[in-house]
């Protein structure tokens, strides 16, 4: 049976496996001087403009900690949502790992506005406070929710006027694309760097950083090194990348993932408080007490807040209308038993 | 052509890539609660013993960077050989991302002595100085040598007599291994902590953390999650890692390759000066002045030294009879050429 | 015209001075080992306990990363209000210089409590997710507000009971202990490590690490040394702590300082919404809309919330009465004449 | 009796006490922004240009940190002597603190030249390897010798050549100067940054961060605070190196402590092997075997080495010819009667 419970707990996409496979034949340089980095760097040009810089790395933090190094001075720290994976997630790396300070806002719905951000923006210029450098945003946010290109828009132009740099936490960018009906590069138009997924949507371990702002660009080479996360057999992370983003691989894998939410949330939005806008991926929903106990006995997932009783739940490229209609009767049924 | 460049250029055994698709099925927990992950410990335990717990990371520094965070306080240094890895090749990850001090010892082939050590162990107990708290010793090291057991013996005696963990960097303790005719265990029979190496050894990208110290396992837990060296689909890594250790594909793969640097080593001893005892899978030779650069038009190799014009060639799991024989009739030819 | 800026603006006392020109003789062990230095030992422990040590450094930011950096393991935060020193005022200094995450609670008062500790202890035991290592006070508050001892008492329990130390910021213990009536030992009697403030209180530039909990007290002395706060000719650091500490100049100090506070916040109480209780040496009070402008022509003191109008009025040792009252004059005068 | 052990165990100048005594009264601005420290600036322009910059700090381990914080970006590395007190007695700060790795090559006598410096220019643009940002030389060095103004240049010069920065540790800059017979600008007068001794010339906790290279001095601002070298009370510090460096104090109490370790090398010169030329403050030495322990009995003075006997003899600017006198002597008795 298929969890709910992350899009980490899916398989790979064939056409990954594929990838790897068909790169497997002799010798090639390490360290991203070989065949297939090039063509994902042409692939990355196509997506994100002639002026974007592709460096794969292995992992989520890893491309968010090594992007924002290259953003900041030691004393700028970044503007984020209290929600923010970098503030929940990643164990401290920020902070342990780059000496970075993340000045969060409280959101509802895990999405920054320029009002938000300006909460931060205080004592510009003295020297006691950690200055801010980065506004960091999630697309599609850790809540399953999704910027506009307007509101993009309208934060880019605003850290630019507050002189600070825009930073995409992509691990979900494919979703957000998908979902927007828009090209990868235009959910990224106005940001400096960009986390780009590739794990959450159906590979091995790949992400990339996407470099837009020409000026970070040789900072990255060796951040990422230093930063561990620079793979010596590159080739095998590049073709993983490819796979999903030569052709269409990405939208359809993440396409599908965000449907199988749409179906979910559809299923059981009439019995359920369904708590923030299902446009990505995942659904979060108020439980009845009890509910959420008996559900995990048969369907792996999370409770998001234990004490409001709301739950997550993901869908991934691999979930299908049966999964997603069996869980949903499960929901229901659960739901009716514990009302009586 | 096949390079003599690095074991990083070689491509993944097939058996790795069997394994990655073998556990591509269904879902599993992520970050390390799956089934495959669960085998390798066991796996692991069989080799090292039954206090030892695996970590899979992405890489051999960050196997290296991680280890030694959960071995040190932060007024404590790292002696090792000046031509170690962590101190030559990674970017200044130790001092960067932990705030690790090296404490350096020169030595004539890679290979630390308790003597060597003694040189680091000073002012013990001043505040002013860093203090000693591990020995890392590479195993096989940078320059193609080998510990013996009873040299490893001696360092992890003299390491604990001083109050010292020891640790072992073994990207390529399968190399060491094979050529003691010895288990991976035996050869780290006392260390702490080794960084347990799978990519050079034939595989995608996967290392391991091998704590054998129980004092330290609880730590290496966070640890490895903030330096960012956790892969969600940790599966795909732990499979990789079964692929070699759980049966002897390992000790194939290396020994393989430890035969045709001997085989090079051999092939070409009587023409040139071999700098270094050919011990593991690498050899090291005074090419004479001219005489890299013609070759370089064939093969790929790096010059180690460019004012000895000391070479390396590194051999791998594929590099076959012929490539040897092949390279090996191509030096002797430019050699007699420049001669002339 | 003194000022009500910043305790930070006073003149030393003249008993600091006369301590440092008391010791300015011969040569003295340099780092500590010095007779000024066992003699201030001695009074820490009068005042601490037999079991506490003292660490002289040079600044409260110091002090506070240094005990900090003693107190934590790397994946360990710091819970602590969002109004403290630690996470507004020190420039980035705990996640920079020591790679601390901060674990902020909003405080309607800048006083903790077990309830808003508890918001921080989450996913314990979740390698994702920094732990809470370690409850942060500020005793009195950067608000002007005190714990009582029995809060105090409440807040270290709890830590206690989650497996947390308790850290004092005690840049301002002094007002504490005068305004409480006690010893600066009872209002310091459950914590771990407390940062002991001379500076504010009247001295030129020495703080104190008290190291209550032995298992700490080994680790302090290299971390001093590392985290560049260990004076070499300590003898003077020393003296200026043994001329508040060692008889009852602190107590002089702080108490006056504090009832110059209770005079101006008696002055204009009537006149104003006096925000927090006024409880140390520090009165924060609402100005009408373009009161502030009118008062900083003749008075220094800093605006505290532009957004609300809110101001921060600081007392210091050398406030005079006629001072707070022509302060209070002002005020009054301004005040209403904005209202006409 | 005065010790030899080192210039920190000496009292401070009464220059530097009348003058933290002048400025004790009324309130100032706290952080620097008084009138003593722009009064400082001044001075500091006059010494070192009007391009300069002087940011205060209490110790050299922080003026070093600082300093080349602002001078490095994370991949960049600091080439100086192994000898250096930022290699050999700052606690790993440079590392624990700043991330920085250090280049060390081993010198005769603590003085880097351009060849030694090219040995740490390697694998320029390689990733892999922490890149050479910095030369740091301390002047006067760790073992009493100087650099002439010629050799300064040429490091200079060569540093500029390879795209690196020049960073002077001047914690004794004073006696260089003094010993040159030229201007404390005119030892700097091609480095980028200097720190500027105060302490160990004569004053109580002050030194500074003179930036010289006007792209580094926004960021020192931050940096300073951000890494605990701030001091509140400003005036006082600043005071103290007003005492120094408005007049010629620093000239009188460092050329005299120079002059008595002249004296001392003429004293016992016949006797026994002064092993680095005397050109500063201290006298290294080769005692017979015994000597040490038994001078020791009534002096206090450092053994530098163990293997080899070396001790080192440090005087300071209250040092007087009678205390030389009388060592010499006892210096004499004692090698006489250990050779008997």
């Amino acid at each position: 049976m298929r969890a709910f419970a992350s899009d980490n707990y899916a398989p790979i996409l064939p056409e990954a496996l594929d990838a790897i496979a068909a790169v497997n034949h002799g010798h090639a340089v390490s360290y991203g001087a070989d065949e297939t980095t090039a063509r994902l760097q042409t692939v990355v040009e196509h997506h994100f403009g002639a002026q974007a810089t592709v460096f794969p790395v292995f992992n989520g933090t890893g491309a968010n900690v090594v992007g924002l190094r290259a953003m900041l001075r030691p004393w700028q720290g970044v503007i984020c949502a209290e929600s923010a994976h970098l503030n929940v997630d990643e164990g401290g790396a920020p902070e342990a790992m780059a000496g970075i300070k993340l000045l969060t806002v409280a959101t509802p719905d895990g999405k920054l506005t320029p009002e938000l951000v300006d909460r931060r923006i205080v004592r510009v210029g003295d020297e006691h406070v950690v200055q801010p450098g980065v506004v960091s945003v999630t697309q599609s946010t850790e809540l399953g929710t999704l910027y506009s290109l307007e509101e993009l828009h309208a934060l880019a132009e605003h850290a630019r006027a507050h002189g600070m740099l825009l930073h995409i936490d992509g691990s979900r960018l494919a979703n957000a694309a998908a979902s927007l009906g828009v090209g990868l590069g235009e959910v990224a138009a106005e940001a400096d760097v960009v986390s780009l997924g590739g794990t959450k949507v159906g590979v091995l371990a790949a992400e990339a950083i996407v470099v837009r702002n020409p000026e970070l660009t040789s900072s990255l080479l060796y951040l990422r090194k230093q930063s561990m996360q620079l793979a010596s057999k590159m080739r095998f992370v590049s073709a993983q990348l490819l796979a999903l983003f030569e052709g269409e691989v990405w939208l359809r894998a993440a396409g599908h993932a965000n449907a199988m939410a749409a179906r979910l949330a559809d299923g059981v939005g009439d019995a359920l408080a369904i708590t923030q806008a299902v446009q990505a991926n995942g659904v979060f929903a108020i439980l009845p007490p009890g509910a959420a106990e008996r559900l995990q006995q048969d369907f792996t997932f999370y409770v998001w807040d234990e004490h409001t009783g709301e739950v997550r739940w993901m869908c991934s490229w691999d979930t299908t209308e049966e999964d997603v209609d069996a869980f949903v009767e499960a929901i229901l049924g659960v739901v009716e038993a514990v009302a009586m």
